[in-house]
């Protein structure tokens, strides 16, 4: 069965996914490219990058995916939705290839960009946009792209079946929290910790089967 | 030098120190035990325990030290300070065997133990105890024994030269965050992860010196 799956999700040690104030200039506010810079660092990035254990986990965000659901601040800056231009941040070859669900209050028409990416924008509870991704992603999984805000959203709706998630050894004190509204998530998910020789510890949720 | 150290010093994923509402039946409110199951599985804490990484970690709690500073909220469930008769969780023999400084605002005259506790009540700012603790331990070490609160206000002072932290995978929800106040402290400390077989993760974080 397709799964519902997050990967690379990077948040500092309190638990930020990103600092503030978000903005054109400065995406992840305060944290820079700070809570990325693992991921930077490998062959998964950039061709000369290394091929040790941070690499092996995020490769994994690339295989297996039939569409993305994103939230809208992960899309763009505060504001996009004043540009009828902003197409997001990742030029005209976006690094999704696949039907890409942005989640906004304001919709638009849907834009197709090249190597298979297609922007949608959908007003819908999270079960609907799962729904809706799932039937766009013919059998193959669906990516939940982030921010953090959405995933919460998508947990406490109980629609995510995996979480990778990269805690960097930073203290950012304010941005948007992953874990708030998570309670008691180990009584519906496996955790599993691992450090890397990096510094980051890769964190692995998966979703606990019926009994 | 002698140096100002936290010790096993429990955490869940999203940070807290104790779960609430803290309480004499339940010292650490809805967390219950989960913050330190890790620890009573090891050698250190139970003869039959296992003696691998964190049987290894856990017993640095014990090496090198002549006083230790707590809390108020460590030394007594809310309200002990009502109570003359009050002498800590721990039994006639606390597990301290040095001078023990409990900080709180209604202090009372100090009270001797078995096996060589002494427990002494402070209204003083942090630097002024660990000022009295560093005497009174003689050249050896001070222990910053918790909560949450006590410790965040030494790292805030700059009082702080080792901490251990055990980030144990559970989500909590509500409590005293460690992290609170503490932004950049990856600036100030070196910090390194180390996953353990049991799920936990060991976060050690060491001073910088001055170049
Ligand atoms: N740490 C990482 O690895 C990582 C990964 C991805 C992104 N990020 C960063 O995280 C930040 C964005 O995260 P975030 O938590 O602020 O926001 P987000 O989750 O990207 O977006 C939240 C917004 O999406 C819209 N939205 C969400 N659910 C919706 C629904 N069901 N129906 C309609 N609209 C919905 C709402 O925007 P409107 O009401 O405005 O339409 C909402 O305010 C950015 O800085 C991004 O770069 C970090
Ligand atoms: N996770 C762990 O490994 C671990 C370790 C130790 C303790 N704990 C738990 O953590 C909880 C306690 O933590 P907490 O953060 O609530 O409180 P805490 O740090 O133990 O105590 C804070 C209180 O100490 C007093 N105090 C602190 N600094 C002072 C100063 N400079 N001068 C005078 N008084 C001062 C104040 O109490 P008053 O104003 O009332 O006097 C203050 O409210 C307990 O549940 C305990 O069992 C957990």
């Amino acid at each position: 069965m397709a799964l519902a799956r997050v990967h690379n999700f990077s948040i500092s040690l309190d638990g930020f996914g990103t600092g503030e104030p978000q903005s054109l200039e400065s995406p992840f506010g305060h944290a820079g490219e700070r809570l990325h810079e693992w991921m930077f660092a490998t062959r998964y990035w950039d061709d000369d990058g290394q091929s040790g254990m941070d690499a092996v986990y995020a490769s994994r965000h690339d295989v297996g995916f039939g569409a993305e659901i994103m939230g809208a601040n992960k899309f763009g800056p505060p504001g996009w939705q004043d540009d009828p231009d902003w197409r997001g941040w990742w030029g005209d070859d976006p690094p999704f290839h696949t039907p890409t669900y942005v989640l906004t209050h304001r919709p638009r028409p849907s834009v197709e960009m090249e190597g298979g990416t297609t922007f949608h924008f959908l007003d819908a509870s999270p079960a609907d946009a799962l729904a809706t991704a799932m039937e766009a992603a013919g059998g193959l999984d669906v990516r939940l792209g982030g921010g953090a805000s959405m995933i919460r959203d998508f947990v406490r709706a109980g629609l995510v079946d995996h979480m990778h998630v990269v805690q960097v050894p930073i203290v950012l004190g304010r941005g948007v929290r992953l874990w708030d509204g998570l309670d008691a998530l180990e009584e519906r998910f496996d955790i599993e910790a691992v450090s890397s020789p990096s510094g980051v510890t890769h964190l692995t949720m998966t979703r606990k089967h019926a009994p």
